[in-house]
């Protein structure tokens, strides 16, 4: 997990200057076209270079640029000369590290949402940084990695449903942040199902691993709230703002959305909650054992350090000691000690000690 | 108690589609129809199937459908599609997972609100989802389940009471939401004894068992805060929303309704802070009992090491130990013993340890 | 103390039905009729039944209505009836957990504020209902109980203060709202002495009393803060909303009253504030406690285990144990256990554990 | 310091009454007059009596009358009289437990703010209430006790500075203001001394004083909090409120007034922070000396107990105890004995106990 | 760090009067000179007085004059007579100790932000004020020490770039505030890496020296928190008031500079959220290890107690003790201590406490 953003290496570079945060890796960009319109079939391609999907597009059609991988300035910058994307706009393109926002450059709409999914094998939240450009007819979407999070949108344009296909590029926006939405309440689940794991755990036998589970488990939270919370204000933006492409039919399926991401949130700050708890349950269920284990102690030490003080007195060389002569001295003294013990352990009863 | 939304299966399936979220069970859908107004008889039947309710309503009339069961699709879709409802609200309609909210689809109103009941078995309460969808002179209720929320509400319009035969789906939607925020009052009845009685218990007599007792009553209070919260918000907007059909002599009584959800909130968070008084409350006291059994254990092993080291020095066997030799020595040192202890006591006394 | 609302018992009754929440007591309703203006005299009289209170009334002259008791449900309606009052003004007057609150119905406004005292016998907070009805020359005041809340206000209208005689039924809502308010620093006082008192036996001596004190402390200032704060918004409304009768001259008034409500709620944040301090410092005290017990038992146990042990190797029956010989052994013995309990107290110091 | 108003005293008095609430103290009033003008000389004069003070003011001259001591009556009373000032206005004069606030009566405008400074004597923060009144061309101040807070706003007076003689009574209030602001940062300079020095001192050496230390800091917190805030508010007021004569040039000086009451207010929050981590700290460093103190006596316990027993066996009376005879015995026990003590210190290095 | 204000030194002062709060350091005041324009070359100087720096500019041409110290009282107030700055800016320039602002005084605006930075030596978090001041054609930005920060600024000036050429003052002003934020990303991440270290110590090896790493780090994040947040209110303002020079084209640039600020807080608040969360793991491992320690005591005790008894029953000189004589005694009594012994920790092993 990247936890927190590196802008700081871009410290000291003029605003607006394309220079891609990390090394370039070796798998190169992916870029995918598909054109669609209401009463048309579907035209997917994919292309090497952006040059190649500057083609033209018939009138009332939409294209959707898919752009898989971010770390390839010149094709970027290619991009935004052609559709004149503004030199901040691409700045946060390439800089992965953006909170969701919605953002109007002139007549350009630019968004950022943060996928969330859980790596499999290393067991934590991976996020990744999804920009949606909007301008004219064309929506460019870009990912930091090849991903199917919007693999079901895609399907859904394929197989012709028109609400889509009649949408153009601002139900498509929709569509995709929805697509990730979607996958967010995957993740929430999973992480009520650990939290309950943890619970029983706790309840059950709260063993120390127990502690590093509560935090790693609170600096998810934290993780996840700070990437759904921006997104919120988002989408209320892109509902409010009247300057923004989200008018009129579009408006009842943006307020679902908000809707959606409200209850991704209203849920964390319930795990929130009940996560704070658990540090305290695992306090208490520790000092419970604590006092458990000092009861025992005490127990033995106070009903053992008298009698054996007693068995000190009678080890005692003094010549002279009345007591050691009687016969019947010896059994008198057990029946000393198992009175003695015998009261004891009934005031540890009466105390619930034991 | 189903505690978190489910909504996930849903992701990578198109917005709107009718897809219930879990196998329907083996009941068949229940659907009651009634037909009422100011000045006619109330009419009551019970249909199989939603196309037998869709018989033609006298002028004036108010029709209210309720149906008992939302996991039949098609008898959903054929609502929807009788009426003209949008797809997302018969998409929120079957996924019983949603916040309480208002929602304007042109004329028609969409209202969710959630029941929340106790279990009697469980002892866990339980949150079911009942949709009200308000078009025109016809009010369609939907519950997960078949319950006796709304009897009160039948038993009134029966028994001809004017307010609400002449208030028409409005007024009836008021009265059903009334009835829900109603059962709130009889839970917090029930959340408030059983603080008092987990109080109670903390002070007597804290266990181990209580601890637990305490995080259920904290899982349940973020549970009904997460389901009541929403409601004040959405009676709020059916309050300001000029659009919405809530207008004129209505708003008295929402106003009203209002004041009782408040009144809901406020109650659940002096529960949650008396809550999360209690785990002071017993961590203190266990460390209360700690101090108790340490200081046992401290005057005990304070009172009897030195005494039992004095018995050691006398059980030595060193041949020139000119003490053991007189006869007033064994004597002297029990009066050696008696003078230590009692000075300890008088100490431990001075402390406040016994 | 009554501390949450029984509301419930009201469920599944229709709203606006006046149904008294608890059996009546024997004590009938006590009415009492103030009839002045400013330039008469006051005229009062006791009457036994509401049909009773329902004289005409000179012109410039205003109508105070004190009703004693609301468990009477006819008598609340036929006060209803005459003046016009909404069925559900009634159902709040005799439902008497409602929040401190003003409404408008029509002309008529309608306002709830809380009395809060101290029980001498049971020292708990007790809260009672007062509710206020303007309509026009008349102002009709319920309480639950006869109480002596009033009476200053009483006396001032006798006593002829040009001000309350002339201002009509706004001023006097106010003066009795005043007066309930000026009660409030009156239980603030006391609660003030209390902390103190808690606060000088934590820090002196912190007994397990004190845990349940503190948290009595805790309930009460939840259940003050509930009842307090809703008033605070309901004079903010009444200086707001044009509709109500509250204009003009009254504003200052209004504003000062305003003013002791925000006092008293700050006044109350800054004793929570001390409260959940006082917890901390509790454990924190209890903490200090073990520790100087477990430092006594370390250092004793400390200073005598190794000595009983050098006891316990020249109490050994061994056959060949030259120590045991020579005249010198024993007074060496000594020489070496001063030693070590020596040293080992002087490691105490240096570690100031003595 | 008197922490918590007493304005109980007043319940039943008719607002706007004037009794103040203390029996007067010994010493008599002091009024002091400063006339002055732009282009004019100040005019200093202290008299006995309000009625000395109101002679008729030249034309563009400003007046300031300043009353130490609010306890005569007779005096304030005849003040308002001239001055035509609102009794509630008078009230909160003498009621010296007002909140800081900004308040318009027609034409007059009347201020609170709280002066605070340490006693030097007990080391407590003290609390005076100062109330301006702004009517014409006159300024009147009073202050519960002769102060020395005025005084650099007199010389400045005196020096002529151009801006405070032209500015008539509105800048005269801000320099007032301005010069009450000023002493709380000297008042939390002070405090952050003392955090500082807490600071340290739990570091170093954690005893149990330092523990009231911080419980009196929280309190000393809670109150000047509660002092300041509604400063910021008043200020704020004065900013916005347009009939208010606070207009024009004077904004600037009130903007940086209203800058530095919210840098008070930050600094306050910073310090509860620090404060309220305090408290964990000392938690904690008291459990981390708990467990040097547990680990030295279980190391001791843990070596010592075996050993001893081991002593207790050779030295049991039984006849037939081989292991005694031999020369070697003795010697090879100790060899036993010094391994078992060798392994065991071994075992707590590794475990990091000693 | 200097870490609270000190501005109580000016308690007194008349506002607006000019005295450096502390003493004037060796250094002389560095001012430099940088004109520019979109067409023609930058033109760079250093003056040793502010005199040399108010030669005519031409038309078109932007200055920006940088001051290096502000202790140097002459140099400040002759550059404020020459601009006709306001003797409140002047004032705010030399007292280091403001919140970041933005304020119009006529056609001045005045800028603050505090630049952070942490001190490679003493390793603590050292803040800087920067005002700057827009005045026509004029930027004037005075810095408390000679520093780098600014150096990349004044290269891309130097390097041509047409936007900052062009942009005149509100563009360099813009770029001068993001030049300080990007450096609290450097600050963020070096605090990212010392959390992530003190979380490692924390669970693996919790010394209490992380007990004041911990505290450190919460103090530092206090004074991130109270530096940065009023920037973000400041940036706010100069993107909503319509009054300052900061409109058009530049909207974009300050909508993104918002924009960090916000990540740069939310970061801030998420490292709060962990530090906080630090402190309880702390106390819990702290009570694991308590826990793992008592449980060594006990089983110590438990075991070695009883057998200590036993061994000092026989080891009592009775003359009359029938089991010393067999001569399976001394067997048979190891074989009881050896059962004990072992039953002992068979009941430990199922207890889980070895």
């Amino acid at each position: 997990m990247r936890r927190f953003s590196r802008r700081s290496h871009r410290a000291g570079i003029a605003p607006g200057t394309l220079k891609t945060p990390h090394p370039a890796p070796a798998d190169p960009v992916r870029i995918t076209i598909t054109d669609y319109a209401a009463d048309r079939d579907v035209h997917e391609r994919e292309v090497q270079h952006v040059r190649d999907c500057l083609t033209p597009l018939p009138a009332g059609a939409t294209r959707w640029i898919n752009v898989d991988g971010v770390h390839d300035a010149t094709q970027i910058e290619a991009l935004g000369r052609h559709f004149g994307l503004h030199p901040l706009l691409l700045e946060d393109v390439v800089t992965v590290a953006q909170r969701s926002k919605v953002e109007a450059y002139g007549d350009v709409t630019y968004l950022v949402v943060r996928t969330l999914r859980i790596n499999e094998r290393s067991e934590q939240i991976e996020s990744e940084q999804v920009s949606i450009v909007l301008t004219g007819d064309v929506l460019i979407s870009f990912q930091e990695r090849s991903g199917d999070v919007f693999d079901a949108v895609r399907e859904r344009l394929r197989a012709g449903r028109r609400q889509i296909r009649a949408g153009g590029p601002p139900y498509l926006a929709y569509a995709l942040i929805d697509a990730v939405v979607d996958h967010y309440f995957v993740l929430l689940e999973r992480m009520g199902d650990q939290i309950e794991r943890v619970e029983e755990t706790l309840i059950e036998r709260p063993t120390p691993q127990v502690l590093s589970s509560i935090h790693d488990l609170k600096r998810e939270l934290i993780y996840l709230r700070k990437s759904v919370w921006p997104l919120r204000e988002a989408i209320n933006t892109m509902l409010r703002n009247e300057g923004l492409p989200f008018a009129g039919e579009l408006h009842v399926y943006l307020r679902d959305l908000y809707d959606h991401t409200v209850h991704v949130i209203e849920t964390i700050e319930s795990y929130r909650d009940l996560n704070s708890g658990m540090l305290d349950i695992y306090l208490l269920s520790i000092n419970n054992r604590m006092n458990e284990i000092m009861k025992t102690l005490t127990v033995i030490a106070t009903l053992f350090m008298p009698l054996t003080f007693i068995t000190g007195i009678y080890g005692m060389n003094f010549e002279h000691m009345p007591e050691l002569h009687p016969r019947w001295a010896y059994p008198a003294l057990w029946l000393v000690i198992l009175s003695i013990a015998g009261l004891m352990l009934l005031h540890f009863r009466r105390r619930r000690w034991i």
